[in-house]
């Protein structure tokens, strides 16, 4: 292919090997679909300007639909390994007669831009699709079980009592968190590239909100510049990701803890275990260590991305377009891998509640209910009422017996006068701050871990996914309805 | 100060010095007004409940009014250097008799996780305003020249005529967008955490959202975990900063070139400069040094921030509610610094307009265009339309005299004839191309460089500059009309 | 100041407020013995061309010598905030008469990079001191109980006996690594910039090798442009720390897990604990949290330093030399806190030798042993000898008894029969199995944890911490002499 | 394969397909000769422990040799897809007749830590290659030209003159830290960690000393527990390449400026350059600009093992020992491709001597020059010599004639004396600073850019160079003969 006026020398092979063929795999396999797209897209517009004839845009159209992954690579090396070139090229053999000003006022750095985004953007509503998944499971099985006591822990300690169903709902949170973010950065990057030509602008009359109707964008990047030099699209979503990678490597942090031989709070079913030959007692779950390592990356393709990025100029640059981004990919199937592989385990998950009450009772929770009592019905001043509950609770444990239900009203007798505070009918005030199963009950604002606020937020959060479902169902739509209509408007007939 | 009923040793003196102390001077200056906020919030909700008499709720909150960071600090060794601590004690000596009642059913956590927030969302609209102002100059200083040509790069290479308002509009197109991407993360983070509890909620019938309301939050987190543990918005933050200050290292790399002694398209005065004694001839530029620098900080921040949080148990943990975000303040204030400066430099730059037309008059930027007219008058195909266009920008450089202006017909019939195509009228498809002023006016497209485009397109930027700075008024004023009606409600006579 | 042959504007008030006053606070404070020193440095060079004279330059000592942090910051402004000119004119005043040739052909380049070099070595050598502190303690303790049975944990699943004095001595190992680590780099880095100019050389035949010498490096940087552009140096330093941070970040999750409620295997005293005030049964260890949360800052610091020098040009450049290291005092500090702190932790760590044990024998441990005395003795391929153990293993679980101490000989027999293998005497192949002390002394492999390998692996460390201190006194003894020998030869009559 | 004495489910295919088989896939091509060599020092120990007869281990070496990666492909599923199982499966069908007692006492822990070490030290040594070649490279090149002026700048601005040899002589430089670094981190991570068993050491009185030496070790790591928890070694290699790859990110940064079409001050040959079809004028330089992206990945992978191994316990975690470690090879490759296209961009970096001296002359380098004679012939204080040298080189300019070559001496008397000084043969002081070539061979200080100092250099660097090439290739033919001493002794008759 004959691509300059000036003689060159091929590309060295260095370039063939390290930059152009890998580049050339990965967009034959992820973008070409894209490419196609856009390039009818353009058809549309070459017909509406009257640079192309109906039949010219129609013959054009069903060549690009002709083209296969295996044609394009077996052609890369006569077209610089560049696959808008090898479209081109391939495009153009299947062609009855040549159109001579197919892509005439174009340029690929729109194109590129473009065909990345509709590629992110794909990939980001998949990625919402399997969040969506995985608050639908953590909701389902946080239903199951919204009353089993299990201790709370702070800093790592057991401090209150919560609930499997309470816990879920919280990882029910995030994914809907996550969705909702990843929401509002698919809808803040859905805009068009097309029209911006090289960097300043086309000559033809380009109608650049036709361009983006046509790709199922919102609209055109308002300017030509930032349409072809900013990948910022691809830093949000990475954010987006990174973000909710973390929040997902702390859940796993407790599953791990909570599965581990010391706590043995829940398990996972064989085939999501590890086992040990000699140890048969011991059940590894490397599938939790993989997935919360696997968040660790989310972090670095972030860093990856801005740091490529970094302190280049303004403007397309292959470095931005291309090298920064050839992990992105790998982002976004590392970011399935976590959501897919958390949502197996968040539905696999055993929660063993008879080693979960037994937890629960084997502390002293009742302690902060306790001086909750102490000051509401006794007028013990708060910060007394606590030390009151604590002295009251060091006397049980040193009396030997710090199990829930055990109650000794001499002993709260005995640090309410201390304080100064004489307390009658002792018994009353112990009653709640016993009983695991009323510890939860007493939680009583919304959000809380007793069952009634739980069953509320359930019902809140799953209507709330319903409604994200239908916001990224009405996207997903969009964009098949814009292929559908671009391909059906240049079929004989089909112009507007 | 008796804080529990254990005897306890007082912290050692590592932890008061590393940890304590540092913690307590960060959140006299940053935080205590938030502190007060809150606890006024919480007064009205015990008054409410019946817990608190209005006078004793009135009496709480003129004492909690007459607070100052002075006193506090002097308090703060026998308040374990722990502020909310120090304000019970300071408030406890202000009132002229004990109210018992008072913090009944409260836990440190989600006040923490509030007051932080709070200074955090202050801080975030702070932030936007400097980027409005940011996109304000951007826009003004386009509006002044929209029609000096300069050389546009790509790779690095001039490659096409654009002016200063299109560069600088894009420049407002990052801001804009920087700012539009912060709204929707301060709606999305601006909720309440109170009424959390220390994780599983509380006991009294609290109404997270009438505290929600009273503090200027658009309601509660969900979630009493979520609201204790997450520290999500510190992330989204974060990430919105860094990303956006990888958009101003591009920017700035760009104006640090053109304010090389290479390129001298671009100067700063010398207020803003750098001065060598000896070499008065050269004029550095610290400043645009030193911000780019900063925006490099910024990542790093993002990186801080989810590195300390990574792999931590979901829940209240000290590590990740106060060690995490240490180093958030610093963020903000390079935010600022990076936007005021970037700001400045903006504002103050100077064109160096004779300059900028002579390097984009030294290279032919017509190459394209003539292309394209080959294409659309004389029907050469596109791809050797640009063949035959580079042959004639070939010879003609080798001629000697590759200056715009100077076109050489003949030389364009000989290439076009080694492509097999005859021209007739050859000087007519090189009008545009020669005059760089007219390669400026041939951009049609929307976004486009052209004056018109450019001017239509700043327009349309003021307008959504605008309507964002419409949006972050309606959210500044909601949190003062909060903070004015939560004061004024705790006044005698000022419940509602 | 009169700086410059051309009129210049004095710097904006955003510069100074921003950049220039921060830093000139931070030289002040840091770097202003580093810049004495060097100066003297230099004086001695300018003595030996014979640009000065031994008077002169003795008078210039003294005035250097009586340069005060105070003096300098109150001339700031009428020296640029810059510290190099703030101390020249401080002297300048100091001097009886004028010293007219003092800096010739002198730059602030090499001077700046060269103090910021100096400083970086004395964080890098007082870390090592600090370092070596923790190994030193993490030794002593390690020492005191090599044979109480605790469970060693692989996928946080109990799997083998170990003992606080193996766990300890890990510990050290981790800290006498990254001290000689450091010193790797600490020798690499100790080269100085001086004679390099602003980047090109100098023009007087200055004696880099004396230079150097007379601030304690090792020799002068070999090439001019890397003495004034690179910051390798605290790239290399800051990746030591971060990485060693890392690991101590591993270490911390440990003795978090093993001090939660959920193990109970370790403590620490109340003055290094949180108390909570209504459950005084809960423990928190904030310390630990703090000091697991504040290695997380130094990965980031590494990406800041990395971040800021990334893509910049290999020059002088404000932006490298001073803004990309502005938080390199945060980061030694923060080290430094880290260090001190997690020694703090090792040395008062209580280990709950009872409930070690407890939690040692309750599961068993010695399936491995089993099954290689079962190869070993009965001639069972081992891969089936593992599946033996294990069936035994589970036939005892499930008979309700998997303490430690518990055999079921006939189950062995019963299980090795299954396989194939008829066993004789299948007691004597428990016997070791069975117990966790003899499970410790089993392990005879250099490095492992039975008593006798960690006591001779504890020696042998002590003897590579007395190596690695010496190391690093002489090189503190070689900067500690050369600064004398620098004083001593510009007193009266100290000329060489 | 029966892998334990409990019934336990497959792993469940989501296991299978997202971390066993890539995992499978990846250890076949990367760990499989290492796999092998470890296995072969281990059927050493068990010979001389008596394990095995020398008949077996020989045997056993025999089918070692002949594993091939598609045959253990092939049994993958049947073997868990773990490697070392494949082999052991695979060794036992190509077995004359069972080896009972191969593998007793036995774990996978240590093996898998020492598979990945080996390949990772080989990785090492291979990049340490690369960064020889390059160094190699530079030195040549520097060579051929110390002679040709050409501006060197400071804050992007000229300042002072360089040449290609100077400037290239950082460069190698630069490739001699890295190599020297890399070799210090090479004999700190070269220990075996063969021995340490799980966790804890082994029964057997395994030799780890031999055992090291067979694999071409230092010796074995000392800590069993550090051996198999413990990937510092791999954060150590990344640190080493993501600092370096900084660095290269500077170099290049000024490449691509000296490349673009405002210095043209060097080239590449067009088999290294982007060609533009339509603006042949245009050379661009996607190389420089791949390159330097790719450079940005490295500090994102030790990012990425950093973050992935922060927070965990210190223990066998398949988390840290195989997730964490997921894209090393992937690190490995773009440091090998930044290296090798680094080189090839130096070699056959076109310098274009005319442009660059022309760049020289344009503006005043002398000023520096002129106040150090002021100075030091005319007894001008240094500081109001500057000043002088300004206000005559602003003279100069003013007057319209700012070329090297054209004194003003009378401007010079002017300046001279508004500063209160009268100069005799104002003339003699402006020869120098007239003078690029002049200016060069002014720089007389060791490591400056004087022809002579530059010569000096090279010949010290290619001095260094040999030294280390030296190192690393001992340390190439120490793996290279452990290796074949393994092998040999394994041979029939081989045993020692």
């Amino acid at each position: 292919m004959k691509l300059t006026g000036r003689l060159a020398a091929a590309p060295d092979d260095f370039i063939r090997q390290e930059f152009l063929e890998p580049q050339f795999r990965h967009e034959v396999v992820h973008l070409l679909r894209w490419y196609v797209l856009i390039e009818k897209a353009l058809l549309g517009e070459y017909r509406r300007l009257g640079v192309l004839s109906d039949a010219q845009a129609g013959r054009l159209a069903a060549a690009l639909d002709g083209l296969t992954p295996d044609q394009l690579t077996a052609g890369a090396a006569g077209a610089l390994s560049d696959i808008a070139l090898a479209m081109e090229v391939e495009v153009g053999k299947a062609l009855p007669e040549p159109v001579p000003a197919w892509h005439v006022d174009r340029s690929r750095n729109d194109l590129q831009a473009c065909a990345q985004l509709l590629h992110g953007r794909e990939q980001v509503s998949d990625i919402a699709v399997l969040a969506g998944q995985l608050a639908e499971v953590a909701l389902e099985r946080a239903s199951h079980d919204v009353t089993s006591p299990m201790p709370g822990y702070t800093h790592l300690q057991a401090a209150q009592v919560v609930t499997p169903g309470f816990y879920l709902s919280a990882v029910a949170e995030h994914a809907l968190r996550f969705s909702s973010r990843l929401l509002g950065t698919y809808d803040r990057i859905n805009l068009s590239p097309l029209g911006a030509g090289p960097m300043a602008g086309q000559e033809l009359a380009w109608d650049r909100n036709l361009l983006a109707r046509a790709i199922g964008c919102q609209g055109p990047v308002p300017h030509a510049l930032v349409a072809v030099a900013s990948r910022d699209w691809l830093l949000d979503v990475a954010a987006d990701i990174a973000s909710a990678g973390t929040g997902f490597s702390r859940f796993l942090t407790d599953l791990m803890a909570w599965g581990s031989s010391a706590y043995g709070l829940v398990e996972l079913p064989d085939e999501l275990a590890g086992i040990s030959a000699a140890m048969p007692q011991k059940k590894n779950y490397p599938l939790l260590e993989r997935l919360r390592g696997r968040t660790g990356h989310l972090t670095a393709f972030y860093v990856d991305f801005a740091s490529c990025q970094r302190n280049t100029p303004y403007s397309n640059m292959v470095e931005v377009s291309k090298e920064a981004g050839v992990h992105a990919s790998t982002m976004f199937a590392a970011t399935r891998s976590v959501l897919a592989g958390f949502t197996l385990v968040v539905e696999k998950l055993r929660w063993r509640t008879d080693r979960m009450r037994a937890a629960a009772e084997e502390d002293h929770f009742g302690g902060f209910s306790l001086a909750n009592e102490l000051t509401l019905r006794a007028g013990v001043p708060w910060r007394t009422a606590q030390v009151v509950a604590g002295r009251y609770v060091s006397a049980v444990l040193a009396g030997g017996n710090g199990h829930a239900g055990h109650g000794d009203p001499a002993a709260l007798v005995a640090a309410a006068l201390e304080a100064g505070h004489v307390l009658d009918d002792p018994g009353s005030y112990l009653t709640n701050s016993l009983d695991v199963d009323a510890q939860l009950r007493a939680k009583l604002s919304s959000g809380s871990t007793s069952p009634s606020s739980v069953a509320a937020l359930l019902a809140e959060q799953r209507e709330r996914l319903g409604v994200l479902r239908e916001q990224w169902d009405e996207r997903r739509a969009a964009v098949r309805d814009a292929i559908a209509a671009t391909d059906a408007s240049l079929l004989p007939g089909g112009a507007a």
